[in-house]
């Protein structure tokens, strides 16, 4: 996939039937650099379930919100709402009100963020801290390497197992297996599973609050027996990057985090419970 | 309804699945001027059926064609359809291909586009032939006594009947029927009708063709005497604002241009054949 079919799809998500891709597009149309990355529709996680920011901007950490229905009761909730969405990202943001603006007022608000977006770019230029959206070398495990790590928020995802085995330092020139014990971090296990039922599992994966189940279904002896060794295995960490289709239909293999076995909750009804202890993990040179 | 929900509900009816979407709102983000209208999806007649073209600013008569599948061997076609739509609209459709080129090339073409927009505008301006877009005086009827002529392609929907008999010379405080004589131009009627099934009358409008089928269904009795009358009636001349529904759902009278009755075709079968004669009407003072 290529910049061009990213950026239909991205604007092919956002709501027709309201004003949120009349804005969306005004901001990316008046940002006008093919360098700056954006996401529609980024899920983040709230205390009680998820929220979509409309519009994400990762290389400035920088999120929108379009405020369709705003009536002035909804303030207090707003501030609620932007609380925890601080809590999340580490900033809160920005909301942009179509509902009680007139098209002037919501050109006016578009054009100040287009400048805010700007200065903030400009900012990371002078810093030395902007690296330009590069849609080739996101799927290239030097680029992490590079970086010294790897977040679930930098929305990597790689095309083959051996990368994501490169990123954390093994060297493989081939790898079919859905597990790698890790060469520098004890008891880890870098996993590639299928995070949906598939075959004789029924795995899921709830991204809101960082939980995998992973259950064995082909019968209760194998069941109970893939429960034990995972208990009793000392490799209870694992490094995931779980199995997807990408936009195009492609297998890719997305970072989801650093998990541990919960072996509280672990149970025959439940199945293996992996909870996410990290949304970061360190990268390795694999040479 | 404001230029805000115009402008919304316009984008909304752009296809988000391929890059006409991107396109368009490029174009209206980057003209930036809230006194230019456009139309998405403007029906253009074609020998052979009709065309919609993607994209149309009315004061400037400018099409725009987005090229979602361009081969080679297309070529040949579309040299074609220019010229059908040449033929309709006494200009060539601008083509944008967003098949064949990049994404940098895509905003090349587009930035080309709207530099070539706003310079018909400013010709405009400088030839005094501008009108600024004022989504509330197209439905004063004053603003089309004005011009002096009222044409199918300015999209002319009154909110009353009365507004439309004002256009023809008619200053009627109420008016509820759906015709009205003529003051000025001789056996003709402005006609108010109802062009889809609707009681006893099972009426239809082929835009492309301009073509109005007028059929009583009450009775055979009831549809020769219908027939009958319009055909010893002198009034065979038919300027006409057909009822329709607005985009909220409000009822409005749209114009539809200057019909006359085809007596050739006029029988019991296919009911009474009004063909468009002219897609513009003259305008006259009421007072």
């Amino acid at each position: 996939m290529d910049k061009k079919e990213y950026i239909k799809r991205q604007i092919s998500r956002t709501n027709k039937k309201d004003y949120e891709n009349y804005v969306i597009t005004r901001i990316i149309h008046g940002i006008n650099d093919l360098n700056v990355k954006f996401i529609t529709q980024q899920y983040v996680k709230r205390p009680n379930g998820r929220a979509l920011a409309d519009l994400y901007f990762p290389q400035i950490n920088y999120f929108i919100e379009i405020d369709e229905g705003h009536h002035l009761s909804q303030m207090e909730g707003d501030k609620v709402r932007d609380a925890d969405f601080e809590d999340a990202t580490g900033v809160k943001p920005i909301r942009i009100d179509v509902a009680t603006k007139s098209i002037e007022e919501i050109n006016q608000q578009i054009d100040v963020v287009i400048i805010e977006i700007k200065s903030l770019i400009t900012e990371k230029k002078q810093k030395s801290q902007w690296m330009d959206w590069d849609l080739e070398a996101e799927m290239n495990p030097d680029t992490w390497i590079k970086k010294k790590k790897i977040h679930v928020n930098d929305k990597v995802a790689f095309k083959r197992i051996v990368d994501g085995c490169k990123c954390m330092g093994l060297n493989y020139v081939g790898y079919q297996r859905a597990g790698a014990n890790h060469p520098f971090e004890k008891n880890t296990l870098i996993w590639f599973p299928k995070l949906y039922p598939n075959g004789i599992w029924e795995n899921s994966f709830d991204e809101v609050n960082g939980i995998i189940i992973e259950k064995n279904i082909e019968s209760i002896e194998k069941q109970n027996a893939h429960i034990n060794s995972c208990l009793n295995d000392n490799r209870q960490r694992r490094i995931v990057f779980a199995r997807v289709k990408g936009m195009l239909g492609d297998v890719q293999y997305r970072f989801r985090g650093v998990f541990e076995l919960d072996r509280e909750k672990t149970n025959k009804e439940i199945g293996l419970m992996w909870v996410r202890v990290s949304k970061e993990a360190k990268t390795y040179n694999y040479n």
